[in-house]
């Protein structure tokens, strides 16, 4: 069972609401059979902003029901932009989903002091990843939106990835903040914060714990053979990283050679921003639309 | 085949001499056992510092012949640090072995200003892995010394790395300095390294290029799909990591999901420093031993 399969079973038995979902520069082919599959699957009601032409050419192409789908006439990136932020604004939709636009582009109009949709101080990335060799889900954050968190930064990080994971039943998170080994290095201001966010996050919510190695985090044999008595005993449900690169790497080294599927979202907005590179597959942009689905739902039903 | 088969096929038809190596604090199992296949594969002649009781006790046990070793009696951890080096500096081995002792403790008497054997402005760690996905070798650097190098340090750590991979026949190897994009990040020093890195170090001995994100790095097939035009296509033989943690974590994250082994080796003093983590087996410390072997025999025959 992968990503896909694991978020479908989550909630099956609770009644779901569909995600209304504004699609930001829609045609283009894997954005729009993640659709297509949402459609099938009766779990999204789409908004596709783009040319209209070329998306009813594709549509048609890919066999989507005309039918099932809004479509807004808007080729411009900044305005089909700033159209999805106004849908969301207006809550006509419930997420916003980056089509083929670049990320600047789709959350320029999304942190817009005056017309803008944040709700946090702070936008950043969570990786949920499936990882075959643990069988369970693993949240990665940042890699994907902060390049250098500050102290006050990578406590929001680790509370909009605890958001996440309580979206899809993962409660009480215990998140690591990763480092080379457990040792506090004076020279990397992570690995301080790090120390003293582990005594400052105390929540009935959520374990923080850090500077802990990826080993510790994940391989409860490793935790056993080195004798580590933390709070993680390589269970961690978010692996924090210090920065951009690290948690980047992290990620992409699971999907590439280990085998993992992951779902990424932007999260501290009015609504989750599915932002995936214009390079993954539908399957990763599948994925992060049911997920998306689950923090909908989880923020509606508390 | 996986690393040590690899290491073990390079220079078979070359006359490889055996590598004279002094083990501080050599009194452990693991230790001991890679020490045990080095004797029996005829590739070191091994100089053990510990406690002698304690020493011949386990050489005992491990059925290790007590003619094919050297044994100096010290126990004392300083001391026995310091008689290793002070081998080294007297030519007297041609490597060094960190055994059941602290990082700190051996690395402390090899930069002494006076009595040490720093050869270089920079002692910096190669971490080489066998990557079965790939089916060849790729370094990681730096992942275990240095933790947040500057761009002078960037560039000795490239040029350690280079070396490494020159001992396993790697010509002109190919380093992508390691982010989460191509894009330079003002914000991040790195990156704005990477790219100056990127114009000033070029060599008929190596390619540098960076920022470069893992995919492009390493996988060619999404080079092709995102028509990446660099002189990189994810053919890359080292991957300079910005700092500690990532290195450390890529590392981690190959070798335990991605199926990969690792040796590991300290560079920048006249030998160079079998430094594997004390939780790392017999397995990765032998491949440490054989690649430290073909540094050694690389110097030797430039």
């Amino acid at each position: 069972m992968g990503l896909v399969t694991n978020l479908q079973s989550i909630r099956q038995s609770v009644d779901s609401k569909k995600l209304k979902i504004a699609v930001v520069k829609a045609a283009n082919e894997d954005v729009l059979k993640s659709i297509k599959r949402g459609i099938e699957e009766d779990i999204i009601e789409p908004v596709l902003i783009d040319d209209e032409g070329k998306l009813t050419g594709l549509l048609k192409q890919l066999s989507i029901d005309l039918e099932k789908v809004e479509i807004i006439d808007q080729a411009d990136d900044k305005k089909a932009a700033e159209k999805g932020v106004e849908l969301a604004r207006d809550k006509k939709v419930d997420a916003l989903m980056k089509g083929f636009i670049g990320t600047g582009d789709i959350l320029r109009p999304v942190v817009n002091k005056e017309t803008g949709i944040r709700s946090s101080t702070l936008l950043s990335h969570v990786a949920v990843i499936f990882v075959p060799k643990l069988n369970r889900f693993v949240a990665i954050t940042d890699g994907g939106m902060v390049v250098e968190p500050n102290k006050e930064q990578l406590k929001t990080i680790i509370e909009h990835g605890v958001e996440v994971m309580k979206s899809i039943d993962v409660k009480e998170s215990k998140a690591a903040i990763l480092s080379a080994s457990e040792n506090v290095m004076s020279k990397n201001n992570a690995s301080v914060w790090a120390s003293e966010l582990t005594e400052e996050m105390r929540s009935d919510d959520y374990v923080v714990e850090g500077p802990i190695s990826l080993d510790l985090s994940l391989i409860p044999d490793i935790v056993e053979e080195k004798n580590y008595r933390g709070k993680i005993q390589g269970d961690a449900d978010i692996i924090v990283t210090p920065d951009i690169v690290s948690g980047n790497s992290l990620s992409k080294s699971l999907t590439l050679f280990g085998g993992a599927e992951m779902a990424g979202l932007i999260i501290g907005a009015t609504v989750p921003i599915i932002l995936t590179s214009r390079a993954s597959s539908s399957d990763e942009k599948y994925a992060s639309i049911l997920l998306a689905q689950h923090v909908m739902n989880q923020k509606e039903n508390g």
